[in-house]
């Protein structure tokens, strides 16, 4: 700041100025000083977590490339207009795909340059369900029709599924496809407002083209949705055809770059072709063919996948919300116990460690969960090359719980880092609304989580009737079989330090499982007079104790896949020892963290007494302690860019203050000095001359 | 729907349509057959709560004239940039400002205008801060200059107190007032960025004057933060003054109609007058007056009683999330067994019932606290005339730790219910994402929670060692002394029923508070090697126990007002008997569900066995059950009008698909049919002709 002080205003104030900055910190500094405390070394790690250095280094070199795009700027992201989201992030989408294909990048670079830029657009389900249904559905004639067009953008395409009425009860739509063997043609309609169709990103706006799940009606017989290729707007105008209503649904509580629709038909007639035929197929004279029995699981295994890269999403947001808090409650301060003494590290604060570590564990775990359930993927859909689906109901099963698990904590995890930034983490230069409210969605989508979990307490209560039939189990609920059960058995703990065992960590939450597991069956079966049904109002009214088993059992799985990936990681030397040594730490952290969630259940099943479930508590806080000088180190082995995070609390040289200023300078509200309220509203209050010249 | 199709096409989708539309339901028809099921009169009710039927007509009244302004009408409300709704804001608020002066409407008017027409602006702070505080700490003189113009809005001021570096420990603010004898004038300087004030409300581009905290310096010695009126700046052209720099900080998660601030001075001169000196003063020759003794406590008294207004909206503000959710899921349907069948209602999902139910009863709950909280607040308030500030320790601990819980549980629950409204409920036109976003800063400005709930928990420890020491015990920690607790005492209960018992609730809940400050004292002690220490180290590193302890008895004292309230109108005949008995069952669904959150707590210490916990799950299961038919009942007993709540979804006559299809036909981006990214982004691929002449 150049002054206006007078040599003698200058003197005067000298003092007093000293006086009050007496105990001020840098911030830059206390991140350095946070980094030298570490035990490990950070970029080992990023290293392992990134899958090996090249990789990192891509992630500089695509962060260059997308900043130096005028649609890559994020300097003004959070100062668009609804309008200039949905423009900008459509002009940032097909910029993407266009440098993907212009240099032939690999889908993984793909996926690092959507992370990065993070502005989803129009096409994401032009890229994400138009052309990968036309692949998996399609006739051969008809992906040479249709994948031309879509790669190069000449016909952008989304998928319309959900209508006003209706979500998960697919059966249910209401938007007809009626052949009319006449004609060879099909007719779509929407019967009522409630079968308009509502959600399909991209769908107001922006696509020519959309895969319509319809109610199929050949020769007055209902055969169900089936999907068909239909043109809604005409390639020369970009106005949508005769009969076709179609818009955007309007602003929402984030991903307002996309432009989610509505769209209803009037006895709109499409070609025979319109259907996707690789399956079933309605014959020009009118006979339907029934797709081959295994279809069902086909889509099955599209839920899986699509529920795995959801699994695997959550670490990377919560990761980064994590390191936004941490970073920032390392170099914030508040309150000395002197005048004149440096102000506490917020982080060093009890609630706020024994906040953030403990989701830190999490998302780890996550990452961890994440790549382990791509892994799985990938040895299914190999298996199914081979027509082998074993492993499906036990994939489908395990990816809804943890799809659920995994996004709830996320969406949780994300609003309490923000809490934890005081005021300034309610600024959108923070990063943090911005997240929350474009990530929580992940929690209602692709199955909102109760629907999730329910799957998963289905395949829990099969496994457990088959367990008392006496068949053998095999798989995750293997627990559930009569013989691992020892309902005598009790907690070996006796001191805190004793439950960081994995072995104690697991015995206890495989106890919960089963007991929960346990508790939902006796409930359903009360409700269903003794019998165990899947649906109805028996099923409807036991959703409560349903939901809470398939949970304990998705978090069994979560720790025991973190505690098997760590260890495997150090017994292969992946990671060095003081690098293995904390992340165990981690892993500790994480199940005890889980286990003081479920102190409650622990003993009323009697598994636990009240001192030994007072001692998790000991144990988490002397965990904590022992991470926190690692605190920084570990949010930097995720090695997030600035550029990706956009926070100015989250900012790897910690100059945080500087950073919030640099943005409410730039925002449009201070275009004039004046304001755009002084002509229209504040004027003629002001000045009472003007007033009453009026 | 007017049809397109000709004879036969109609002819053939005719069955078809019939086909789909079999199990169809009217959601109007679903909310009309709920009201029915009401087992008392919503009407009684709401006229209790309103205390009073005049106050709903005169609501009704209020609706009318807010909705027939320019600024009233709510109709585009979601869709304004955020330099509309800057502007909007202010306007709605100058609105309502000049209609009250003009109709000399009671506070009660205004207040309920606020909420009715929920539109926060720029001068948030000029009628609740600044005003304010020329009325308690300004002199004679000072009210007599500043309250005219204040009122005619001639000036508009804030309150700067936070720094972008300092919030909670405001000993460490770093503007400085400096009193220049010679000049008999104050030199205002903000000697580093981190002084720089940010987040007053209205000071970005509305305030013209500013209630300043600054450090006051006279002859070189530090007073501490003291208050001064400083202009920022100039009346005639809006533009600021020399050596002032102001600004709007930038979009945040929600309240954007405010345009919160940030404010720097380079060595700005001050009159002397500028200092409000009712009680401390400077005097022309340099002289420092301090203020009274009692000074401190009127400062306390202005915490306790924004506290309690924030207790109050936090009611007010859970019950409209509340209102929306259940009203939607009333008439939501999702998934039938049988395809043909009406699907279900949503509500009637076990787990959205069990979510939605005890959410409710919270509600209910915190309206009855936030009415009791201003009664209390009103007799401290009545006695501190008499200079009597016996009840402010007590109110003050109660005041935070209620804030804290109170609005923790209104934000979390907001967003609870915004997911019980599935994919919808993602859009702003239900209303829930504008709730949520703009309410969650309730947990952080006026004391983050943590620090509120640590409050709470100094009371809590100085109370347990008073008792220690033998000293009576008054007031809400009565429990703690020495006489109440019987350590060896256990819980009575033996079937689900009796824990419907306000007896066995409070019991219960009592034993939870009093044994975490017992472990809360523990923890401190040890952390303070022996010593109860209330700062430094020791303190901070036990804020996870101090907190839980807080909240503990905080919700103790919520379920106790909530019993007593409902038993003192029941008795004194201001409640009908169905409806007395319909809020009992509230009253025990909201301390069985209290209970269920500390049911670990409840078997470590001993109290509860496993079987008496397992019983809390039934015995809310069996409420739930016994409340169901009286939901749509309860949420219209809180008499919210469309108008207020502004949602699609929580439209009280249950048209909620026609309520979405309409806001989203309106949205600007459907302004034009191909849409605002064609001409810049689409044109040129999906037309090659065209792309190839550029």
């Amino acid at each position: 700041m150049s002054s206006r002080a007078d040599p003698s205003t200058a003197q005067l104030l000298e003092a007093p100025c000293r006086t009050v900055m007496r105990g001020s910190t840098s911030p830059m500094e206390d991140a350095a000083a946070e980094r030298r405390k570490a035990t490990f070394d950070s970029e080992e790690l990023a290293a392992f977590l990134a899958e090996g250095k090249d990789n990192l280094l891509r992630r500089e070199e695509l962060v260059k490339l997308l900043s130096s795009q005028p649609w890559g700027d994020k300097t003004h992201r959070y100062f668009l207009t609804r309008e200039q989201e949905y423009v900008c992030g459509l002009e940032a989408m097909v910029g993407m795909w266009k440098i993907m294909r212009e240099q032939r990048m690999s889908m993984e670079d793909g996926i690092a340059m959507r992370s990065l830029a993070y502005f989803p657009g129009g096409l994401e389900l032009h890229i994400g369900m138009f052309i990968p249904t036309i692949l998996s559905q399609g006739t051969p004639e008809q992906q040479a029709k249709w994948m031309p067009l879509s790669n190069r953008l000449q016909v952008i395409g989304t998928y319309a599924q959900t209508e006003l009425g209706h979500g998960t009860f697919v059966r249910g739509l209401q938007t007809v496809a009626v052949y009319d063997e006449s004609a060879r043609q099909f007719v779509v309609h929407s019967p009522c407002l409630e079968s308009t169709k509502w959600w399909p990103g991209g769908l107001g706006k922006t696509a020519t083209h959309v895969v319509l799940m319809a109610r199929l009606f050949v020769k007055g017989r209902d055969y169900g949705p089936h999907a068909f290729v239909v043109q809604i707007r005409d390639l020369d105008t970009h106005l949508p055809l005769p009969g076709v209503t179609v818009g955007d649904i309007g602003p929402k509580m984030g991903y307002n770059s996309v432009d989610n629709g509505f769209l209803s038909f009037d006895h709109v007639r499409v070609p025979r072709e319109a259907m996707l035929m690789r399956f079933a197929q309605v014959t020009e004279e009118g006979r339907y063919v029934p797709p081959p029995p295994d279809n069902q699981k086909a889509s099955y295994a599209t839920m899986v996948y699509v529920r795995a890269t959801i699994v695997r999403d959550s670490g990377d947001f919560l990761s980064r919300a994590v390191t936004i808090a941490t970073r920032y409650t390392a170099v914030r301060r508040q309150t000395a116990s002197k005048l004149g003494e440096p102000e506490v590290q917020v982080l060093d604060y009890d609630n706020v460690q024994q906040t953030l570590l403990p989701l830190m564990a999490r998302a780890y775990s996550f990452v961890f969960m994440g790549r382990s359930m791509m892994h799985m993927y990938n040895s299914f859909d190999a298996a199914r090359a081979r027509n082998d689906f074993v492993a499906l109901p036990e994939l489908h099963a395990l990816s809804s719980g943890l799809k659920a698990l995994c996004t709830d904590v996320t969406a949780a995890g994300i609003e309490t880092c923000r809490r934890q930034c005081g005021g300034h983490g309610y600024l959108l230069a923070s990063g943090l609304p911005t997240l929350f409210n474009s990530y929580v969605q992940n929690c209602t989508w692709e199955g909102d989580n109760s629907v999730m979990y329910l799957q998963t307490a289905r395949y829990l209560i099969k496994s457990a009737m088959a367990a008392q039939a006496g068949k053998p189990l095999t798989g995750s609920a293997q627990y559930l079989s009569a013989a691992s059960q020892q309902a005598g058995a009790r907690c070996g703990v006796s001191s805190p330090a004793d439950w960081c065992s994995p072995a104690h960590q697991l015995a206890a939450l495989t106890r919960v499982a089963a007991q929960l597991v346990a508790q939902a069956a006796q409930v359903l079966a009360r409700a269903g007079g003794g019998r165990l049904s899947f649906d109805g109002e028996a099923w409807n009214s036991s959703t409560v104790d349903l939901i809470r088993a398939a949970r304990a059992h998705a978090s069994l799985y979560l720790h025991q896949n973190f505690v098997d990936c760590v260890e495997a990681a150090a017994e292969q030397r992946e990671l060095g020892d003081t690098t293995a040594a904390v992340l165990r730490q981690l892993v500790q952290l994480h199940g005890v963290s889980l286990l003081m969630e479920v102190a409650g259940d622990l003993q009323e099943g009697g598994y636990c007494t009240g001192r030994q479930a007072g001692m998790l508590r000991e144990q988490q806080r002397a965990l904590v302690y022992a991470l926190r000088p690692n605190a920084l180190a570990l949010v930097d082995a995720f090695a997030y860019p600035d550029y990706q995070l956009n926070s100015a609390l989250g900012r790897k040289d910690g100059n945080v203050y500087q950073a919030l200023l640099d943005s409410a300078r730039i925002n449009p509200l201070n275009a004039t000095p004046e304001g755009p309220a002084y002509k229209p509203v504040l004027q003629a209050l002001l000045n009472p001359e003007v007033r009453s010249r009026m």
